[in-house]
Parts: structure tokens; sequence; C-alpha cells
């Protein structure tokens, strides 16, 4: 995080299926300022997409005041890589679903040379929790992103792992469910996605009122959302509470696991379903520790990530644009 | 890998339960002289142990002609930890089994102050593979070996993962049965190692021969060993080769899963259970393809030591003696 000269600043991009956020972060982690461009109206059309986006970041440096004084761009994005600086094949995003987009290049081309960096998502949420947030000063620790699917970043000895490719890090995708596992959106069976994201705890809710007759406050509903199941179990709904159990026993065994691959100080849990840590962080914590090493019972921490919400994505983008 | 001086030879131990071996290693992985000392006649006393390999240790590099030419001595050892010098709570280790013991510091004293390095055996072997064998050049694979039990090496980008305490890497104890999963000499259910061990093969055939009444050519056997299941699968007995085919699947499906954790350029398998590799390679290859991610199907290479077998622990734990 050497700085050189006058470029105290960098921009962070969060770019998202339907919106992407930018904003410029001092080396404190504040926001100085933001704006929110759409990304789903440029079909499949990635130049005009990152035009846009180009002329959106420029505008928000001058918002901000600070033209000049930037020192690069960091950007976390779906299937992001941060080797390639390409996005591809990302099924939420209709210009990168079909092909591989140079982002990394083109972005930084229509600013005029200014340098991109580019990862995954969940790796840009591991570099701002590493950076800004819960675990600053961890060399050791493996985030969690509970959102609508299940993604993660793996920090070791300091530094994210990329692997041989770019792409290291699916553990959303590891399987925790070997026997009769639900089927994932990868087109495999049993992946931790399927359970432990926002869209899987609405699935168990959804499957256990269909298998029974228990009464719940979910029974009125059209359509259930994880945040639909958070508001019951708050409202003290038996089933609803029920079904954090479950998803948190399934979560905190698959990290029982992920701790005998890297020995991690902590696991840090991030994004939307992580809100619901009053329900998630006993059965995550009891089923980790129930199922890991004896070597490492109660010795690794469980966090849930403190970065103020709105802050969060953008933060962790940018935090990737310091080592630029 | 810098040598300095003339200082152009190190010395590989590799301590195992029973006996203990030590190679003289030259900068090309030769083996120029080596011996082996017991190590199960010291009871608890782990001074007497460690005083008669100092010794031994001395003499090797006596009948290599080879005095105050080696730069340090490279030890792999059952739970022996790279940051603490220790080797502790070792199952097999009587001398270690109770207690935590300062194997590096004492070694390296009982030579005059030789630089000692320590790691537990799996990283010793991955460190091995990494400078002599199959993964030369390789900067991102996991070694697993397949001998008594499943150990595990993890080398991203190039360097061994030892985690925030020394112990990442413990694969062997990862969940790969959670449905009714066997017992495992850790005290849980569904290891790997209780499937993909040695112990495990043999344990898969005296099953299946308790539940049929198949014909085999085990069924005259007292006692069973993976080695028998070998030499029966090889004179074409139908349950021997079925047992390397659900050992094969269940280890593919278990890779799949670090597969996508680090991302590994290969996998490379290594021990007394690979060289069964004509009934291993494929079912763990059909397994690891079938079960990975997409991204990842037929991209990552399935390799088989070919560090000559007699040498292959010696040059593993020598070569960590380099960065000394």
């Amino acid at each position: 995080m050497a700085v050189t000269e006058d470029k105290k600043y960098v921009v962070g991009v969060d770019v998202g299926g339907q919106t992407s956020k930018i904003g410029v972060v001092d080396m404190m982690g504040n926001v100085l300022h933001q704006s929110v461009i759409r990304s789903d109206i440029y079909g499949d059309d990635a130049d005009a997409f990152i035009s846009a986006l180009a002329d959106a970041v420029a505008l928000c440096i001058k918002a901000a005041d600070k033209e000049g004084q930037v020192r690069g761009v960091g950007v976390g994005a779906p299937n992001g890589n941060y080797y390639t600086g390409e996005v591809g094949f990302a099924p939420n995003l209709e210009w990168a679903a079909k092909k591989s987009v140079p982002f990394a290049k083109m972005l930084s081309e229509r600013l005029g040379g200014l340098p991109v960096s580019l990862t995954n998502d969940a790796n840009a949420a591991a570099v701002g929790e590493m950076t800004y947030g819960v675990a600053k000063g961890m060399k050791n620790f493996i985030m969690i992103t509970l959102g609508t699917g299940v993604g993660s970043g793996i920090v070791i000895d300091g530094k994210v792992v990329y692997g041989s490719d770019g792409f290291a890090g699916e553990l959303g995708h590891t399987i925790a469910v070997r026997h009769n596992g639900r089927l994932c959106g990868c087109g495999r069976a049993g992946c931790l996605e399927a359970y432990c994201s926002a869209i899987g705890v609405a699935r168990t809710a959804r499957e256990w009122l269909d298998m029974s007759n228990e009464p719940s406050l979910l029974r009125d509903l059209d359509k259930i959302t994880s945040k639909d199941v958070y508001e019951a179990a708050k409202n003290g709904d038996a089933l609803s509470i029920r079904v954090f159990d479950y998803t948190g026993e399934i979560l905190g065994r698959s990290l029982a696991d992920f701790i005998e691959f890297s020995a991690p100080e902590a696991i840090v849990l991030f994004g939307g379903l992580a809100r619901s840590r009053e329900f998630l962080e006993k059965p995550v914590l009891d089923a980790m520790n129930e199922n890991v090493l004896k070597l490492w019972r109660g010795k690794v921490k469980l966090l849930f990530s403190s970065l103020k919400e709105s802050d969060a994505a953008i933060l962790g983008a940018s935090a990737l644009a310091w080592d630029l």
C-alpha cells in the first residue's frame, strides 16, 4: 500500500447485474463520492456498457474534485479474472453472458490509460475486509459471501488465492450434501450454494411448508424470499427459525472442511444473508466446531462483516487499486 | 534455492513410526549416501531418539565425505509444524504421542548448530515433488499422500500452504461421506482417510466380503492388506477391482472439491496406494471430472509421483533445507 506522489485516491467499481456502483475512496476507506449506473440496459453490447461506465467514473472523480489524483480503478465483477482482466460467461451480465470481455483493458483505454485492476466480487470483498474491515491485519482468513449465490475469497499469507487460472475460491460449489443433494444452478447437485444462499433459504422454507401442515407466518405469502424468512423468524415463527438452524448447520459443516484446507485464523461472513446473524451464528459455529478436527475446535473465529453496507462493495473493489 | 559458498549439500530426514531414513543429497536430487535407524526403541524418551538421530546424521555426512559442506537438514515428520519446529501429539511416534517436542531446535543443538527445518511428511513430499519430481516448476498443485493414512501438501504460488498455525492441509480429514460415514481414527465419521488410505481399501474389501458370498481371491486370507487387494485385482479378481473403482470414485469426488478451493494445475498422488495406478487412475479421473465445476472439467492434470520410491521421502525432506 505504498502511495507515491500525489495519487492519494482510488476508485472502486462494483459491477452487478442490474446496477453498477462507483465510488472515490481515500486511504482511510472513506467513500468521498459515489454514483450508480444501470448495467442492464445495454443488451449484449459490452462496448456500450463499458463506455458508459468510463464516463460515470470520470464524472465521479470530477464530482469528488480529485482529478489527476486517482491512482487507479479497482473493479469487482461476477466471474472477473484477476490474471486476465476479463469478465466472461457470467450468467447475470447480458453483455458478458456468452463471451469473454477484456474488461480491464477496455475500461483503462476509455479512461486515458488509468490503471484498472479486476477480480471477482467475492475476492474484492475479501480484499476490502482485509484492508478496512473485521479482517484488518489478518494474513489467513476465508471470506464467504452469502448473497443470491454463495461466493468466496480465500486469503493465505496476506494474499488472495487466485490459483493456476485466476478462478480459485469457488467454495459455493463444493458439495455440501452428497446424498440426494438439491439441484444447483451450475447443473450439479448438492452444492453449498443450493442451501446457504438467499435463494437456498427461501427454497428450504418452501419445501418445508409443502411437506407439512405446520402453521407458519410464511404460509400466506405468494413468493417467499430469505428476507421474509428472517422477518418471520424475528416474529418467533418456529419453522423459520428452524430454516436458519438447518442452513447454519450445513454451512458450518462445510466451513469445517475449509478450515482443514487452509487453517485460517477466521471465517468472515458477508452479504445479505449474513445480516441474519442472530439466527445463523449459533448453528454455524456449533456445526463448524463439531465437525472440524479436534486440533481446530473452538479456535477459528467466526466473524461477520462490519463494513457499512452501502459502501462495502465499492470499498472492496477500491482496495484492489492500491496495489496498482 | 540460492546456494552460497561451498555448502552444496543438504540432508533429508524422513521420520516414521518404525524407522527414520537419512540421506545426503546434492543439488540435482541425487542421494549420495543414506542410512536408516529405528524410531521405535526409545519409548517416550524424545531426547534419546533425537540424540541417536543426530549421531546417525553426522555419520551419514561423514560416510558421504561431505563434512563442512552441508547447508542444513530438512525433516519430514508426522504432525511436524513448520512454524514452530515442533512434533506433537503424533499417535504413531511414542516419544511425541502425548507431548509436543521442540524437534528442530533439539536436533540442531545436537548437530553443533546446523540449521534444521521441519514440516509434516505430506508437505515434505510436496516440496520434494516440486523440486525434483512431476510437479517440477509448477506453482499451483495439491499433493495427496495415500499411505496408511491420507495426507496432503498444498502448493499455491510456489509455496506450501501452512495457514495461520502451521497445520493447514489436512485434506485426509475432510468429510468424503456425510451419510452414514465410516468411523475414522480421528474420532469423526466419513473422513476421506477412512476410505482412501491403505487401511480404508482393506476395510472396504473386508466389508464387501462379509456382505456377500461373491467368490474372491481374498476370501482365503486371514488378514487383508491393500497390497493383497492390489494383487488380487491384478489377477482379475472382480471384487478387488470394484474396491479400487469405489475408492477411486470417493477420492475423485473429494478432489473435485479441492480443485474448487485452489484451482491447481495438477493433483499429484503419492504413497503406497498410488502404486495401484492401473486400477485407480480411471475411476479417480472420471469422478473428478464428473463432479468438478464445468470450468475445470478435463483441465486439471492427475499425476502420479515419479520419484524413486526409496529416495522419495528423503528427497522431499531434504528439499526443505535448500531454503535454510
